[in-house]
């Protein structure tokens, strides 16, 4: 004999609808009932459209975002780490300018003895994505089977790898919809959609770089802190040990922005040669990521002594590419950003510098572009840096010269600022959530 | 040579989704594009949606507003009744329960020298339509082509009829779409639906009836005088004099609650024996129509002359009803609501006794559904009525003795309330809106 199933009470979403517009919390019945309809068709599209933007009004509360998560999470498969034989722990960054921070933690972070188990989407706007730029690697692939991404974690301990279409494919859809609906921007389904996908993962502790500032997608350090909390709160809610690190975003991280570009300053990184800002970031996010996964090592320690490095080459070449070959570079380069005077260079925009690499060709306007793997941004100079009069801030690089003149339109005012004395030295973590 | 079309500029809905959802308000140039796209199928349903919702949050202001109306407007055709040879004027109703004051007011303002082109929807929900309680008279057809209605208005001066679709098709679609979205509860989006109609339909002046209480669908007086305020601008700018008189509907109008009792009533009242309530609220609409079509006459005299009347029955027998024939009766009665005491009947809740109408059969669920013409609720009291202990207030009447109990159902709780001393007189006009 088998159990009969549940029955789930059946609702009129336009209820529903009506409800959450006026700011009542739906039962974790209805919300049940929402998701499941939506998979099915009962619920239209443009009911659950008027639904999210009834949300980025009202919000969800606590228990209404448990039951949501919930509900994207059971919509798909889950991924079981728990026989690999060492603590799994991933990182997910909001996303910023020239954060790279992944590719080089990964690796770092498994050559303590973690495992690591990356699964990550593609770039969209002005913030780049991780697998476009291991893709500029010759032969990588990011798309693995569940076996492969648990074999590499038991033998290499690192993996980026794209998050199948069986992870919380509710939230995928979701997601698409959002886009498209002006309903993108709401704290409560932004890390509803993070975290169905990390805790379907299966990893067993978590650390959010939550980003800040003009190169963010939270401009505003409230925002952010508050995005961080409500995450942080859905991974313990559903087993995942979960901090968040909220981190400045005002400046692009390190000195190179744009795939190639950055894949080849976080190589530079892993070999001890990484610059201040982007290792800073890198070694915060690290530390905490051992402490979750309880494993006693010194990061810093196991770049100086080459395993870290070791240990990226060992995961790129598991996933087909070859990390010794070389990387596309871009036909064509020009200087930009004169500075106006001689002085400390104080300031240089995260988000102008981000488009500017997006018009490059290193971002897609559109999900089904291509992206160019040579175009990007160089940093010649970073805020602290003296600099000449006349001396460029920046170098553009593109695969077509056609490409400069929108990218220079993106550089106009107020991207940078000279200053009679060094800017101060700011930490970039504002705040750690959760612990 | 012709004049080169003026191209509407191009924009991606999502922006404009966007704009409104953050407080922005739309050019006209972006409302006549989004109209534009939606009709053709480049703005997807589930992107109007979220639009609509974000203007239930965010309201438009009066550019917008006139922008709106006047692309719901032109997205169709508009008559011309300019050429009756005599005034035109409209009334329109947001709804009631028991309100069947178009039925008696078309007529008696022909009656009275002016074209009346009531143009009219079904009822949905706990409150009647027009169309569907004329059609419980045998042979009486809603629907007449333009010609026939010119045609009418000219030799009776009268027409209640279906709104053609060729009017405000985009509106039509909208609220369709409204409907299912929890988007339909919105002042500007309910102000332009009905005016643009109203206005496509060519009526040179208007009055509307804003009802607020209980069974309107306006249960907050302060929202149905903005409703007013919004309704009267929009006639106004499109060159439609237009007022508006805010009434209580806290209890039903007249006895009668149901389609083919209502017209009896109606014919009542035309016949110089209608209730007070119901000839307050008819006489007050009456009045101002006749003033804004420029006609100096006195309503009472209509009716007591029997000009109205025969108005009444010319109207019906022109669109191939019997005004003489007997009407639909339903097979069962049943008493309800006793008085708990005795005394004076101080209230009777219009949304109670509109719900226990409506489940009668004298309503629709769904748009799709038919309606019973014999089915509804009249009031043996009404407020201000002494009543014995254990006398009826109700007697309810159905095609079906199963429609008894859920109808009962919806007069359980505070439905009415009897005291020691007759209820104060009100006037049910609240409040009247422009001029």
């Amino acid at each position: 004999m088998t159990e009969p199933a549940t029955p789930v009470p059946a609702y009129a979403a336009v209820d529903l609808i009506r409800a959450k517009r006026d700011g009542a919390a739906l039962t974790g019945d209805e919300i049940r009932w929402l998701i499941g309809a939506y998979a099915q068709g009962e619920v239209a599209d443009e009911q659950m459209s008027a639904l999210l933007m009834a949300i980025y009004f009202n919000g969800l509360d606590a228990a209404e975002l448990r039951a949501w998560t919930g509900e994207m999470i059971a919509s798909g498969e889950t991924l079981d780490l728990n026989n690999l034989g060492k603590p799994s722990v991933d990182k997910h960054s909001t996303g910023g300018v020239g954060d790279k921070v992944s590719l080089i933690l990964a690796p770092l972070v498994a050559s303590c003895g973690a495992a690591v188990p990356q699964l990550s989407g593609r770039g969209l706007g002005h913030t780049g994505g991780t697998l476009d730029k291991l893709e500029s690697i010759p032969g990588w692939r990011a798309s693995l089977s569940n076996a492969e991404l648990t074999g590499i974690l038991k033998s290499v301990g690192a993996v980026i790898a794209a998050a199948g279409a069986g992870l919380a494919p509710a939230d995928r859809r979701l997601y698409a919809l959002r886009d498209v609906t002006g309903t993108v921007e709401s704290i409560p389904l932004i890390a509803s959609s993070i975290m169905s996908k990390k805790i379907a993962e299966g990893t067993g502790a978590l650390v959010l770089d939550v980003k800040t500032g003009s190169g963010a997608f939270m401009k505003q350090t409230d925002r952010a802190v508050e995005l961080a909390r409500t995450m942080v709160a859905l991974g313990a809610e559903h087993g995942v040990r979960t901090r968040a690190l909220v981190t400045r975003m005002d400046t692009p991280l390190g000195r190179a922005v744009g795939n190639a570009l950055e894949v080849e300053e976080s190589v530079a990184a892993l070999s001890g040669a990484g610059p201040a800002d982007l290792m800073e970031v890198t070694y915060a996010l690290a530390e905490h990521m051992l402490v979750l996964a309880g494993i006693d090592a010194d990061p810093r320690a196991a770049i100086a002594s080459g395993r870290a490095l070791d240990t990226y080459k060992k995961m790129i070449r598991a996933q087909g590419g070859d990390p010794d070959a070389p990387l596309p570079e871009a036909e064509y380069r020009q200087q930009a950003l004169p500075a106006p005077s001689s002085g400390w260079l104080t300031r240089l925009d995260a988000l102008a510098v981000g488009v500017a690499a997006w018009r490059l060709g290193a971002g897609r306007a559109r999900k089904e572009d291509d992206v160019s793997h040579s175009a990007g941004v160089r940093c010649l100079a970073k805020p602290g840096d003296y600099v000449q009069q006349g001396q460029h801030i920046l170098e553009l690089r593109a695969d077509d010269p056609a490409r400069f003149a929108p990218a220079l339109a993106a550089l106009q005012a107020d991207v940078i600022a000279i200053g009679g004395q060094p800017p101060p030295q700011v930490p970039l973590v504002v705040q750690e959530v959760g612990g």
